[in-house]
């Protein structure tokens, strides 16, 4: 089970029930944070979750809505006795700006492992989780994330026969390691069938709409998408500005194909989202405003009767 | 009249209804902060305050926990068509802090100004606030802070006379101007009497509770102080951390012959500081707990029949 939950979702400034910006997920006791703004600690608290377990904390850019909460953060993770490294993955930049931010944190008790995202797309492996970060389009080098957990095919015993693979190993082998057993070597998939359908969950502000994100996001069982402005009639300026309205989120989401689309960063001056709500369901059907708190739990689809 | 409120009540940590510490005044069309821990700018909308009227940010020290919101909060000063310089005041480091935080807020429309007190007590004048700065006894360079209003004398028609002042520029003297006339100059106290009972408000967090504070406190119409811990059994953490119990501020407060005492900065652990609200009215009666949006006002006292 992979859980979800919107922390904050205001862009530029902090609003009473509307925090800055910021995502967490849940998987396997690993927490992964993606943006940190001012009142991702509050949101956290008001979900229940534990600071402990975040062991990925992932930057869209470096605009203070989207980072300003992290020193803070930091140092409640510090008092939650976690001393165990966390990594930090953002654009170029990141540790330049960690170092100066972090002068108010100054003796945390866990090392921070930077990562800087110089390629267009990045993908990386973390406790479980697979992180491909992409390049959107924003006033400063910005990146969308897709977090997702693959899923491995389904165990064959008629594969494990043709492999004259050990009833004993098996286990081993679909936890996904390889194996020596008396000089031969087995690898997960001699026992396993094709890679079945994972979890996947797109997150992506601060941005135009460019070809990145409908690419990335493809198949996606959630796809979380900036909504600067609900009004089509602010096409200008999200284009000024390198945001999106509505309308185009919900047009990624449709040629992306994804099976659900939640609205976040919105502007301070919208203060009814949901006012949209109709018009934008003409272009994607599927789409829920975002707001703090909202959570999902996303499990891995249903197998059919002989599966495991 | 002097309008106070207290934006943020935690220490540490903010949590889910108290913000970290922060406290606002405002007098004369003139803002003036202390401390500016994460949820200031949300304490200050729910407020119904401004932005753009903060023309003075007074720091206790750079404890996360007291600065964190700073960075934020200039965007949004900033955001709110500032163009006028802001003073900053506080501790020695104070621009070093200050310029590492504002890496996430580079662009900044008005000019910070910085002044560090290196002395143990300070006075600085500033948009018709008095301010004095005093050493408190943290584990890190720490200062409590005296806003205070002064009030000039009443007028007094007897001394315009025996002083020879023209009625036209008696105005000018009362508004405190010093007037050139005829060849002669002529000052406010010419046609004042004595300075009459202004408006003070002390704040003070964190430290010990040391004899300057009970000093610098001595009849305020309002003491805002910290009490980490409500339980006198935490009395041993307390002197360790350099903090207060409730009772200790109490004692400070009746010390002081402070009009009122208001206690803030609480610890996270402690849910509900009203609980110790009974054993600490023993100590000084006129005490009540701070919480978020906690506010008043103070007014100057009523003149008697003839008073101006």
């Amino acid at each position: 089970m992979l859980e979800v939950c919107l922390l904050g979702t205001g862009g530029m400034m902090p609003l009473p029930g509307r925090a800055l910006t910021a995502m967490m997920t849940r998987y396997n006791g690993s927490s992964l944070l993606i943006d940190c703004g001012e009142g991702t600690q509050v949101g956290i608290r008001k979900r229940g979750w534990s600071f402990h377990p975040i062991d990925t904390i992932c930057f869209t850019h470096y605009h203070g809505d989207h980072i300003s909460g992290l020193p803070g953060l930091l140092l409640s993770i510090g008092n939650a006795d976690r001393t165990e490294p966390i990594t930090l993955m953002g654009p170029r930049g990141l540790e330049t700006v960690v170092k100066a931010l972090t002068i108010i944190a100054p003796a945390l008790p866990f090392p921070l492992e930077f990562i800087e995202i110089k390629e267009d797309i990045f993908t990386f492996q973390q406790k479980g989780y697979c992180i491909t970060a992409f390049r959107v389009n924003h006033n400063t080098p910005c990146y969308g994330y897709s977090i997702s957990i693959p899923r491995a095919g389904k165990f064959s015993s008629e594969k494990a026969e043709v492999n004259e693979v050990p009833m004993r190993i098996w286990n081993k082998l679909q936890k996904g390691n390889t194996v020596e057993w008396e000089g031969r070597v087995f690898t997960p998939d001699m026992i396993l069938g094709e890679e079945r359908k994972g979890l996947k969950v797109v997150y992506c502000t601060d941005t135009r709409p460019v070809k990145s994100i409908a690419e990335n996001a493809e198949n996606a069982d959630l796809f979380i998408c900036e909504g600067m402005y609900g009004d089509d009639m602010m096409l200008a300026g999200a284009k000024d500005k390198k945001h999106m309205t509505f309308s185009e989120a919900a047009v990624l989401a449709r040629e992306a194909n994804v099976d659900e689309l939640w609205l976040t960063h919105f502007s301070p001056a919208l203060v009814r989202p949901g006012d949209y709500m109709e018009e934008i369901k003409k272009i994607f059907r599927h789409v829920n405003m975002g707001k703090d708190g909202k959570s999902k739990e996303l499990v891995f689809e249903k197998e059919d009767e002989d599966g495991r």
